[in-house]
């Protein structure tokens, strides 16, 4: 019989405590008889090449280049809440600028007293503000609107990654600038081919938008945008413009390309719904999951991870039984505003069927959706902010597949 | 005249408005015209080729090989709290070894009343922890016990790092074995060449100690441990084994050579002290350095980390004049346990000489001590657990020195 706290190893384990029984220690590998590599030859490291696996993703049929497309996180493997900077998710819309950062610069104008242009090195004599925040672009879980298309938990929830920014304050740079009276929206223009562009209001970028140069210890990665690009903290992330080169300070929205034709949400009549920026509450378990499925009965620990653009996450509860039961999930500190919060829950799974969900709320009280209840109120033709409850059905083989609930 | 508030960017901007008062855009770069390379182009994706100076560096007379040696973090360019995997620091006794996970066992025997040999499928399944804690070799800043040597932050402080670690607590693993009655001691020994053992007190074992597998959202690296290491929060460095293979309960600790001819304080009077193991309050100025100098008077932002192996940094101070006056700097959060902690401070800066130094607290209220007040207790014979209060020279042209006060 288990002990209560014992935890998910025990049936694990007892397939190898046999061969533990005679206490002697196994025996040495070849690798404890030797020397490695000393330090210095690898002055930049990298993951092990057994990890050829954790690996970003595409989806060839999504988009018509590859140029302006997306590659997804490989979430499944993702054990804590910083993704790792490697296979974060990439969003180009012409490809990805390889930007000198000596040359580099960012114009501010419009409604200012006094435009700036500032270089690299102007930018990081700012205060300098860190921050973990999650990005996910408002198309994630799109495929899934009318259907459950790939099995595959990297292409339902991955692309989002979340990370330690470093930047300054865009109120700080903004203050030196002195705003006119009378403004209220912001273009920020990117430095890529496309010159992505996205209108934001004013009050958001005086809130908490900062102009961003450092992830995760290091520079901004090449495809986040370096040297330098815009969080937007829990907005979608096409606003967190990349490479970016322009802020103009205006009075009114721009309704640029990707504010009018893209990155609006189609609704039942037909009609597209414009600016709609937060990320509501979201969350999905990540084990199990179709690429990490169960191995048999025993004892299990689910596994997810939850965000909202609106604010914290206040608490996660779980379903074995496609939710008509629910039980609260542990969340694991730190838990951040904006940022993606892993939690926890015991599984003693009996070899059954099982459907499997997570669902968030956040502290502003909003509770993820299911699917019904979002499509009940913008159809399925549409393609942005699916922040629906994920179902994970699981076989008795362990194997778990991405479905859909009548 | 500069408002209040106004932040370390203003000086170095003066410079720049000038080009930017007709307000039209700059001409556009090379970048912007054309597209780049698509999605899938790197499904791993590494740094800018613009930052090659981001890099773990040695000092090829420190250790009498390669294998058996350091490589040093660049602190100089770390802007959080996250240290980037490709560049935490390295600490080898017999090369690194590349360990296949799928052979790789951990076996836990001694006084238990079930030993077991667990695989790495074993580990994972039990509960999952995921802190935030650094890690420092205690020879940190042994270079300087006698005097000032390398004129370098990377060298003055790069033995340490920080990251998200997941992996399960220690305390629930030996829960499956039953500790026998008595047992107070672990040992616990690496998969490496150098079978690199050091003893843990049960205590500590079953306070906060984890069994890791995951860093900064993938798996270990394989200088980090790949794929399983030891995590002892707070202790030094060579406690957190590596690659580790083995856990062996016990009533009294080992002496093994890593904590009797290594790893002890030499002291005043000859005699070594063993077994001190948390690592004490610290800090140091990350900006201005030896490598990132000062760019002519001005506003500028002093940018710093501290932490603490007893607990939480409770306050960081800042002088200017070489531990004369004090100021309190700012501590950005997440302000966590045995955690590296961002500290800044504003600083207008007249050009003349400066002598910058932080002094950190902890949750204990203990104070970061001098360096004379270290050798005042310990002598200069030793190496190891140097948390003196570091001190940087600014000189009027803006050049930092690794200097140490009478």
């Amino acid at each position: 019989m288990l002990r209560v706290g014992l935890g998910a190893g025990a049936a694990a384990i007892a397939a190898t405590r046999a061969k533990a029984e005679d206490a002697s220690p196994p025996a040495d590998p070849d690798w404890s008889k030797m020397l490695g590599p000393g330090v210095g030859d690898r002055t930049y490291g990298n993951p092990s090449h057994f990890e050829s696996d954790m690996k970003r993703r595409t989806v060839p049929w999504l988009t018509a280049s590859a140029e302006s497309s997306i590659s997804f996180t490989p979430l499944q493997y993702q054990h804590g809440i910083i993704t790792a900077s490697g296979v974060f998710f990439e969003r180009y819309h012409a490809g990805r600028p390889t930007v000198d950062p000596a040359g580099h610069k960012l114009m501010i104008h419009g409604m200012v007293d006094r435009p700036l242009l500032l270089t690299m090195d102007d930018i990081k004599r700012f205060p300098s503000e860190s921050r973990i925040h999650f990005i996910e672009c408002p198309a994630n879980g799109g495929m899934d609107w009318r259907a459950a298309q790939l099995n595959s938990l990297q292409y339902t929830h991955g692309m989002i990654g979340c990370a330690e920014w470093t930047g300054v304050k865009l109120s700080t740079v903004l203050q030196e600038c002195g705003i006119k009276a009378g403004a209220s929206w912001v273009l920020a223009e990117g430095a890529d081919g496309a010159h992505m562009a996205r209108s934001i209001p004013l009050s958001k970028i005086m809130d908490d938008v900062l102009l961003v140069y450092g992830q995760n210890g290091e520079a901004l990665r090449p495809e986040q945008g370096y040297p330098l690009r815009l969080i937007v903290p829990g907005w979608q992330g096409n606003m967190n413009i990349k490479w970016i080169r322009r802020l103009q300070i205006g009075d009114q929205p721009w309704y640029t390309r990707e504010e009018t034709s893209k990155y609006t949400e189609l609704m039942k009549d037909g009609k597209a719904r414009g600016f709609t920026w937060p990320i509501f509450a979201k969350s999905v378990i990540t084990f199990p999951c179709p690429e990490m499925p169960a191995k048999g009965p025993g004892i299990y620990e689910i596994r997810g991870l939850a965000w909202s653009g609106n604010g914290t996450i206040k608490q996660v509860d779980v379903s074995l039984d496609g939710g008509i039961n629910w039980a609260h999930a542990r969340l694991h500190g730190p838990v951040l505003p904006k940022a993606l919060t892993k939690f926890t829950l015991e599984w003693r799974w009996d070899g059954k069927p099982a459907l499997l969900q997570s669902r968030a709320m956040d502290d502003t009280n909003y509770v993820q959706p299911t699917l019904a209840e979002l499509r009940a109120v913008r159809g399925s033709n549409g393609v942005y902010n699916n922040n629906s409850i994920q179902t994970w059905q699981v076989k008795p083989d362990g194997s778990v597949f991405n479905v859909q609930l009548a």
